[in-house]
């Protein structure tokens, strides 16, 4: 099938009205079943021309995104999706579009370098461990290799989570632990059952990119504000809550995701007199808990959890294949999230929950995260002298954890630069995917245990020229 | 603390009232942060004295859903969860609401008979088979162990996956499957892609429980379809697609869930000409594909993935606790559907598709089912008997499948006596729990691999007197 080569912006004519259509399908002003426009009149508008529309249209059709009704024209297909995260608000810049680079991150085949994604190589993760306890629990007698399990999940790592989380200084019985099949699934559980479309919902810039393809997902309208080196800037905070009104904050603790900071006391404590004072909830995703040298404070330890809700995973620290998270909720909670997660997933980590358990309670776990903490650390140090050298230079220097937020030499584009380095078989992190407003276009994030070939500072040497 | 004892329909005043808030706040007409009556008003509107409306805010203050402000009254607790499913559209009675059944059944001890659940029991389980999948996974190389895997999933499973669809007659290439974490998540996953809140969706009426309380959490308005011995009522069903224009249509083929009915070929092909009438979309849960003597027809085969989307997962026939499901989807939703999946669970099953996919080649699966088939008809027919001995007679006699679908004696209602099993540690499904037009009060659900123990029989004698 032959088709235009003329080229606007990158995008060829017939792939821009096969766009335009898809976004009005997407934004909900074409709906489903609804007549298309005329080839004419289309073709009009867009000062295209009819072969263009007619093309565009029959590819459309082709995918089944609309139909065609001979004698009668096309129809939008009744079965369509309306849901396009990709879609739904402005329209990202695919370099810079958190699924774009997730999907980027987790398609790619193991010639590419991953420096931008956000977990560790495969080398680094307790393997040897893992292919022990598999071992032990298939040999041991449990119920849990069929069974779906109670449905706050198996008790005996409620507990073991229960006394982790006292150790941080967060109290709460293992009835106020609910299993999750991970920490991204336990906060879309809390947003299920926390938001309404249009709600407002704050995050921090910059934040963990999936925040917003999630929160998106929900139809929320975020707001962000700025990450300082101790925590979000509590005067810009302040004045959103003033002008918004919002629902959640959601953040994380321990090590910030990008930046590396820590939350200091001080700002801790004022953010929740904050939150307090506007009925605010906040979720705190401590999923890099483990990864800490030493302990940060922890907004759940000040709160109580009270208006504070805490997530976590073992996906960063021990696997992300092994699918185990929770969430420790307010006890007024415990009911309404349970009945939630039967409803949308009737059952929990059943086989998952006792390989963590048994790797927890057995030492393996506490040997491994020993090794690791030094090992990154180290790693850390050569990372950022190896990125000095091609001037590139970390915003702060993390106390802990794998990434190093770092700043481009001046006049350098992060999204760019992404561009470039995919050429080349790298996957970099450009600042501004984990940015809402679009403030960090001379950032990249880079996981140091991903950024240790020598053909990486090559390729950066090269593409910073 | 003392409390009135007076009853009024099994309820204390206290919990009433205290109950009347929980349903305004539920229901939004109070909102987060917002001044509840003043005690003196409630008291007069529900007819109580003060000092229970005194009691009942005092009880809710103590468990978070309100707050005192000394001086100025009581308030509806800023960070409460809105979306409380239990509450959720008319209050239904416990014994038939679809999460108490669940929870029922989830949460119950090794000395409760349950043939009012869903599952087989884990002595009926393959966990020979799954003890040495897992040791061989341990032994493996291989990186499902630690890493995330790729975003539609373990591609040998989805090709393997491919290839039994066919069998079936369902094209689907490997690349229109996506793994999710189990078959109530894929059917989730997709009402998140299709539905609005608002949205119609049609059910069968009886149907698997479960779809009704996670079509509450979507917040659509359900219509039910009565199933006959070979499909959906059509002449009702073509009424309530002129009278609603549903935009979706939740089944299940092979054997279904309740009934154990087989769609006839007849049906489904007038089903789908139905559907295209109006652009309807149909969700195909396929999770009893394997328990079939002989197979029934597709949906997704006669129409090709086009507007008819399945579902599968391993929970029924393999283990609950390895947490693995799929759909197959029309080609021009998978960028989308996978775009979610990675918003709002980031990973998928990666050691438990590897578990799944173990199994499935190395030929423990096939035998596994075999016998299965055969102790289930054995079961089935031994269970039926037993049951006529009392009374209660099934509906049809399935072809296949777990599920009797029976009839009490005239007068007796099937909530009623679920309560009562329940004083003797019988877990059973009453029929109201599958019946959203709570039109199926004489009838119970029995799994006949749950209902083998003397016990249970001489339990309905002594109730059904």
């Amino acid at each position: 099938m032959a088709f235009q080569q003329t080229e606007t912006g990158g995008e060829t004519l017939i792939e821009g009205v096969m766009g335009t259509i898809r976004q009005r399908i997407a934004g909900r002003s074409l709906t489903p079943g609804v007549k298309l426009p005329s080839i004419r009149a289309l073709a009009t508008t867009m000062r295209v021309s009819k072969s263009t529309v007619v093309e565009a249209y029959e590819r459309l059709a082709a995918e089944g995104t609309i139909r065609s009704r001979p004698g009668s024209g096309f129809f939008v297909s009744a079965h369509l999706a309306p849901l396009s995260l990709t879609e739904v608000g402005p329209r990202l810049d695919r370099a810079v579009d958190p699924l774009w680079v997730s999907r980027q991150a987790l398609e790619t085949d193991v010639n590419v370098l991953k420096p931008g994604c956000g977990w560790l190589p495969a080398s680094w993760m307790p393997e040897a461990a893992l292919r022990r306890a598999l071992r032990s629990i298939a040999r041991a007698e449990t119920a849990s290799l069929t069974e779906y399990g109670t449905p706050l999940g198996l008790r005996p790592l409620r507990q073991l989570l229960a006394r982790r989380l006292a150790e941080h200084g967060v109290e709460a019985s293992p009835d106020q632990i609910i299993l999750t099949e991970s920490g991204t699934q336990a906060i879309d559980l809390l947003c299920r059952f926390l938001l309404e479309p249009g709600d407002t919902v704050i995050v921090d810039d910059p934040c963990y990119f999936n925040f917003q393809a999630l929160l998106r997902a929900h139809r929320v309208n975020v707001v962000s504000v700025p990450y300082t080196p101790v925590g979000p800037d509590l005067d810009r905070f302040a004045e959103v809550l003033e002008a918004h009104r919002p629902r959640l904050y959601i953040t994380n603790s321990a090590v910030h995701n990008p930046t590396g900071a820590t939350l200091s006391p001080v700002v801790a404590h004022r953010l929740l007199r904050l939150a307090e004072q506007v009925g605010l909830t906040i979720v705190e995703d401590d999923i890099f808990a483990d990864f800490e040298h030493a302990p940060a404070p922890r907004l759940a330890a000040f709160d109580g959890l009270d208006r504070v809700v805490q997530i976590g995973s073992f996906s960063k620290t021990l696997s992300a294949s092994v699918r185990c998270g929770y969430i420790a909720a307010p006890r007024a909670w415990i009911e309404g999230l349970t009945d939630l997660k039967i409803a949308t997933t009737f059952g929990g980590p059943s086989l998952a929950a006792e390989l963590v358990l048994t790797l927890l309670r057995d030492g393996s776990y506490r040997k491994h995260m020993e090794a690791l903490r030094l090992r990154l650390t180290r790693t850390m140090t050569e990372t950022a002298t190896r990125l000095a050298a091609v001037g590139i230079t970390p915003w702060i220097e993390p106390q802990a954890g794998m990434f190093l937020w770092c700043r481009l030499p001046e006049g350098l584009d992060a999204s760019e630069l992404a561009q470039k380095a995919l050429a080349h078989d790298i996957v970099l992190a450009p600042g501004n995917a984990f940015s809402h407003s679009g403030t960090a276009a001379g950032f990249l994030r880079f996981n140091v245990a991903q950024s240790t070939d020598e053909r990486l500072y090559r390729v950066l040497a090269t593409i910073t020229r």
